[in-house]
């Protein structure tokens, strides 16, 4: 199982309504008013949508307050680092790391370079200056998934001063980005430099809570966007899914809520865990903690879980990652009780 | 300009209503219900698409009349298009044909071998003999994109023999199918041999109306479904898209409605294209005409039905096409009458 959220292949195994914390999506459901705007939008089906998705850049660019010609758009953030692989020979990625990084580089036949997070997960510059040159593309989550973890601003500088200096591509995968504190925004970090050499993923799949609309995008400079667009497939983001775009990123209102409500909920839920005795769980800037399993392995808990209808993330399909590690969603508070108590339940039988 | 139907580019140039002929979409527009039955499922943009498919799979099947293991699904037939030249390593494409075979084979850094349909657009099944072998995959539009023509029953067997023979791979392209007269289902045709060396690509694109929704489905044999599920992007079908999928295949009275129309309009402009001076329509099984233009270049014409509120397709983007060739698409009565008219506009300036 290289993805969480399969909810299908585990109903057989419990009466009634499962509980999914294997996928990461904001527990507030997507903006208000979303639904009517996308009844009123149904005619779009019968026209491609447009192919330079001139209106919907237009509107990312106001929410990401950069340049419209710096956006590029894609089917979910996964196929514009789809993409991406494609333009760059050599991919390193940092492990533990979401799995696409690697299995889009191999389908691709490129060179793919494996380094390490160091053992509380932050990043080791020296084994990356290592590998870095120009043909290398650096994928990097921000906040990294499975850890949870943002790349602290004075590292992420330095980070960049080494690719940029050997001529590599950093490609930041910021699809939680908005769960997270607010430390620092990359896009506007870089805007300076024109994004030359760095380019930075986001999506509305997570925090807007639409992985069922596919729709992601990205900050990128204007020469490497003249080369994403020759690879890109014609029209890949469906018409409703432009007008998605056009909608959800004007809703400030449920942006704030959504933060205050996953900082609270977060809070709660560590706070929580950090009591469970038999796991150790990792401070994290998002909406997903890794939890190392002291006592048993993954399959025995995910099975535990499973028949009290809550679905976990076993960690060992991630590189880097062995079967003591499980991941689970910070959801609503009632899921995120259930949660707590059926980790007592375990804590029980220790 | 690769594609049709980007009317945003020229809305500029015309006060008014654009009348798009550049694009072939059924002009009866999507099936009854449609909108009814995707505000019920809207809810659905929360969680991920089934990762493997399985209730679209299973509408598809149905209507297919083929197993739902032979189904593969993609963003659209071109999606899918892109999957297979990544499988096989060359590229036979015949000319003219949809600009993607050509282009898709090419950013993967494919052999891409280019042969020539004959004058009257039939295949020349010597010189395909002569390039085909076990790394080849063919790529045939039937019907063909922009000829309109369907590859001959006795032909496409004939054809078919010569590439399992040779141990190669035929991919139809049958965006069109649908729209065509009845003649045969290749799907049918090639159940027997559980589709071994042939897939065959479908879309809810174009019949259905729905080029916004990016919904391209094949039917190919298990073992090749394999190696294309190791290459596609996860999610690739839009939650949305899914749900439609599972709705329009069901929807008899539509199709045969369109078809009918289809037929009648199709003779109708047939028929009155053959009386203008100054320009050659060549015969089509499928919802759009070529046009030899006898007496201008394509940009006059062009033009000169812009200026008129009409967008029709330019032909020399198709590689192995010049510059004295146009298509245009069928559509509804009035709109077919307004495109005689302009074309006896034009006949009166030779």
């Amino acid at each position: 199982m290289r993805h969480g959220g399969d909810l299908i292949s585990y109903k057989k195994y419990y009466e009634g309504e499962l509980i999914d914390f294997s996928s990461n999506i904001n527990p507030l459901g997507f903006p208000e008013g979303l639904e009517k705007e996308l009844i009123n939008s149904l005619s779009h089906m019968t026209s491609y949508p447009d192919i330079k998705y001139r209106c919907l850049k237009s509107s990312i660019s106001k929410y990401l307050n950069c340049d419209m010609e710096n956006v590029v758009v894609g089917n979910g953030a996964v196929d514009i680092i789809d993409n991406f692989t494609q333009i760059y020979p050599r991919i390193i990625v940092i492990l533990p790391s979401f799995s696409e990084y690697e299995e889009r580089a191999l389908i691709h036949n490129k060179e793919v370079i494996r380094l390490k997070y160091k053992e509380d997960f932050t990043i080791d510059l020296d084994s990356i200056e290592k590998v870095v040159n120009h043909k290398a593309l650096l994928v990097l989550g921000n906040p990294n998934n499975p850890t949870g973890l943002r790349i602290e601003r004075e590292t992420l500088i330095k980070l960049y001063e080494i690719v940029k200096q050997k001529e590599g591509y950093l490609l930041l995968d910021e699809a939680f980005y908005e769960f997270c504190p607010v430390d620092y925004d990359s896009i506007e970090i870089f805007k300076k430099d024109s994004y030359k050499n760095i380019g930075i993923i986001r999506a509305a799949t997570k925090f807007f809570g639409l992985p069922g609309i596919r729709l992601g995008y990205a900050c990128v400079s204007k020469d490497i966007k003249e080369k994403y667009e020759k690879v890109e497939l014609p029209w890949s983001v469906n018409a409703l899914a432009d007008r998605v775009g056009r909608y959800i990123f004007k809703c400030k209102d449920y942006i704030k809520k959504s933060q205050d409500y996953m900082e609270r909920e977060r809070n709660f839920l560590l706070g929580r865990l950090a009591k469970i005795q038999g796991i150790r769980p990792y401070p994290t800037h998002s909406n997903y903690i890794l939890i190392k399993l002291l006592k048993w392995k993954e399959d025995y808990v995910f099975e535990f879980f499973l028949k009290r209808g809550l679905i976990i993330r076993k960690c060992s399909s991630f590189n880097g990652l062995d079967n003591t590690y499980i991941r689970v969603a910070i959801k609503d508070r009632n899921s995120n009780i259930k949660l707590i108590e059926t980790f007592k339940e375990l804590e029980e039988i220790i």
